[in-house]
């Protein structure tokens, strides 16, 4: 293990359970410690990360490569995401919208009877396990958006290294603790393990109070389950993978068939179709003719011309891509349109199927096959559309392609139901990260109804406090009236914010 | 069942599987019609259910006192808690407070790549299962915090009635589902199951998306890992009650010692002792004497001369009760401060112990007697107690007795990492409905980091969607640029709020 004790990992030792203990109990002290830290002094630390990060890129990026067989610019982009999070969030928790600091002062007059005085804020949970993801090195792993939300949160953390990039991993922690280090902040607020029998006793640790995970639904619903098993069961926060449906509608397929097509084979063949936001599943209207029908594959294939396959992430997810594709193939009603390989870096496959045949077996519309592949859906009539979407689990995202004159109000309204965001004209592939994002949605996408992406996820890792009567020295600074960290403060119902003037300064200082 | 057809239950029949689903599937109906409703038509809803019940108080509360032997007073006053809790309910969705519309405009400079067009709100979860309790008929049982706040995000609540008051409850849900539906609320927006049969069904139901309980500990665990169990896991707000420990400093000992075992003993007999937010344990300063040791039992007992005592809720109550106290009795190092006894309307009942025999067994610390009894821990010296509240489950509250110069920063520090709600000089029982309000805490006291009372109840019941790239025609009512509902909106990471005066105004003409 890497930040807390000085027996540290290699890329080829995994973390016996001892260990873990001793990592646990240093986060757990390092968050009693740094939990008195305010804003400006976290926010710090967060930078010192960022600028750690940038400074190591060249290095990092440079094994991320070998590791993961993603290109360079595509690494260096995540590396540039996840050091822009690190500071939006800096940034974010400057600002105090976190705490969500509500006063009530005591009110004689109060329509239930007497109020007290009482005021509300947020606080850190505590320490937070944190499960690294093999498709994102940097930007949903060791210091990726769980990590950097539990850590501007005010949680500690210790990460579960993914097998997929160990040596990156730990090069990644060295960095991270110590830019840590040198900000002064507590020794043992972040720390990294590995394998699978230290992921189990994270998951069970007294003093672990919330996980957070990015992976595979299987893999995913069993650390669910153990959490939710404990003596003391603590949230879990896993995001699972989705397929990302998408809907064509007549119009849209009439004015834009082509462009939709060229869209469409290039969102799904982004980074090799390793992407939780890959469409997996495109809903377009029944070739009229066969001539038709045999447009649709020489346009994918056309737009796929260029491609360049490259590599999937490991030989574990290959075997995976090349089994789901084969099984979601001899579904019956499922047939080959764009026919692909199974070679060392995969030629992309697309799938043809029907309304009737999903109808049948909605199964055929929840395989996630990940990779280069993607299923493409015929439906007849746009009216049934709403009724198919009815067929889905719960999606990371779902697009609508439509013109303004296309009747979508009963499918929009389904597929807020079942998504975490909804697109118009778009393709799902590429999230960014900012206030309003949600990279979420119901299960099987995710286990709970919050956003993994952007600053609305520093929430998840912090619960309510409300503190009754308190003499005003005692109280934590955001609940004091004097408001000395300046955070928005709701009074008595009204919220009552720093100037804007003040707030766009702040946000302007940031990258 | 009540409310989704027209097979009524009286209150000596339960509800079978089949009507369980008749009245779910109502329920979703409902929801899928009424969630286009604005804030405006869900707020009259709510109050139309105020004063409805407002309306049959008389007929109400006489019921209410027959089935749970609870006093006019209290009934009328919970009553009246309910109703206001509607109405400022109904006042904060007014607000739009619930939405967090979030807005982030497209950016072409955003520090980590163009950013599109993205907006974020809060939906409602569709149908909620919810679980009356038997020690709050009004306030946290059919139209209780959870139906209010479930109703009020614009889900669709089915009530699973608590044995204890079958005929409030059915007559209750009477009133409510005649309001909504004078009202013009969809029908099945509403209605009330009642069974355990009904209730595993409620808890499996594929279309019910949360549930919300207050209970037992025991109770509340079993269908927690029901609800986790689900093929589709959903989120179980469960508050499963407490100990409510309270923490007398030396120099508050030394000051007011009568007036604190005065509040004391007035707080946890207070409604028979039969609150969640009951203090079940006192830390004293050990007496210095026998003499000091024997005033102790003096002074309470001179506190509870006036006592009446009443029925408990139910005779299963009574028997736990008597089981609880006896078995905490036979702990080893407890012994009886204050006798009482285990009549029909029992005496309450006082136990001791010391630091050192709940160091060796801090089960005595987790014993709780749902009733008039409380449990007296005596310490040697103010610095074992932050040592002492780490020996403690989750709490719903906890409580500082303390003057300004005693020394309670680590105490205080370790009260926060395990209560929701922490008190300076004031006594756990009496908890308002208001904005700061927080009525949670860790496991077991809840089994998730929200409240269950006060507005931010609410915030329960939703779950964000994003809008990516929308038409402006197409988007929410929350998420336009020219916001019709004129909702707090986030825009660009600013937040704009409809101006002070406006909220000031709504406010003000709420009860």
């Amino acid at each position: 293990m890497i930040g807390a004790s000085a027996a540290a990992d290699t890329a080829d030792r995994t973390t016996d359970v001892e260990e873990l203990d001793t990592a646990v109990e240093a986060a757990q002290s390092a968050f009693e410690k740094g939990r008195t830290a305010g804003p400006a002094t976290r926010a710090a630390w967060l930078g010192a990360v960022a600028a750690g990060l940038e400074q190591d890129a060249e290095t990092l990026v440079g094994i991320a490569v070998r590791e993961t067989h993603l290109g360079v610019p595509r690494l260096e982009g995540e590396l540039k995401r996840t050091v822009f999070q690190l500071r939006l969030f800096a940034a974010e928790i400057l600002q105090g919208e976190h705490f969500d600091a509500t006063i009530d002062h005591a009110d004689p007059h109060w329509g239930m009877g007497p109020r007290p005085d009482l005021r509300r804020y947020n606080v850190p949970l505590g320490v937070v396990g944190v499960f690294g993801a093999s498709n994102f090195p940097f930007a949903f792993s060791v210091m990726g958006g769980d990590s950097a939300s539990a850590l501007a949160a005010g949680c500690a953390v210790v990460h579960k290294a993914h097998d997929g990039h160990r040596e990156l991993a730990v090069r990644t922690a060295e960095t991270v603790t110590s830019a840590l280090e040198a900000a002064g902040a507590p020794s043992g607020l972040f720390s990294l393990v590995s394998g699978r029998r230290a992921a189990e006793a994270l998951v069970d640790h007294p003093l672990v109070k919330a996980i957070g995970f990015t992976g595979s639904t299987a893999g995913g619903r069993a650390l669910l389950d153990r959490a939710a098993a404990r003596p003391e069961p603590i949230p879990f926060f896993g995001e699972l993978g989705g397929i990302n449906a998408v809907f064509v509608m007549p119009n849209a397929w009439a004015a834009r068939r082509e462009e939709i097509l060229t869209g469409y084979a290039g969102s799904f063949t982004l980074g090799m179709g390793q992407f939780c936001t890959k469409p997996g599943l495109l809903f377009v209207p029944a070739a009229g003719s066969a001539a038709e029908a045999g447009e649709l594959g020489h346009v994918l294939a056309g737009a796929l011309a260029d491609f360049g396959p490259a590599q999937l992430l490991s030989e574990r997810l290959h075997g995976g891509y090349s089994e789901a594709v084969r099984r979601l193939n001899a579904s019956p009603g499922v047939d080959v349109l764009l026919e692909g390989d199974f070679s060392a870096a995969p030629a992309p496959t697309v799938l043809r199927s029907t309304a009737d045949a999903v109808r049948n077996d909605p199964g055929i519309l929840r395989q996630e096959m990940f990779g280069p592949a993607s299923l493409v859906v015929e439906y007849g009539d746009a009216a049934e559309l709403a009724d198919l979407a009815g067929l889905l689990e719960g999606q990371l995202t779902t697009t609508l392609q439509a013109e303004e004159d296309d009747d979508v109000a009963g499918l929009a309204a389904r597929l807020t139901d079942i998504s975490g965001r909804v697109l118009w004209n778009g393709w799902p592939t590429g999230v960014t990260v900012s206030y309003a994002q949600n990279h979420g949605g119901p299960y099987p996408a995710t286990t709970s109804a919050t956003t993994s992406v952007g600053t609305a996820a520093i929430r998840r890792f912090l619960r309510p406090v409300a503190y009754q009567s308190f003499p005003a020295a005692r109280l934590p600074e955001p609940l004091r009236d004097n408001n000395p960290w300046n955070v928005p403060q709701r009074v008595d119902g009204v919220w009552r914010r720093p100037s804007d003037a003040g707030v766009d300064a702040m946000i302007g200082g940031q990258p």
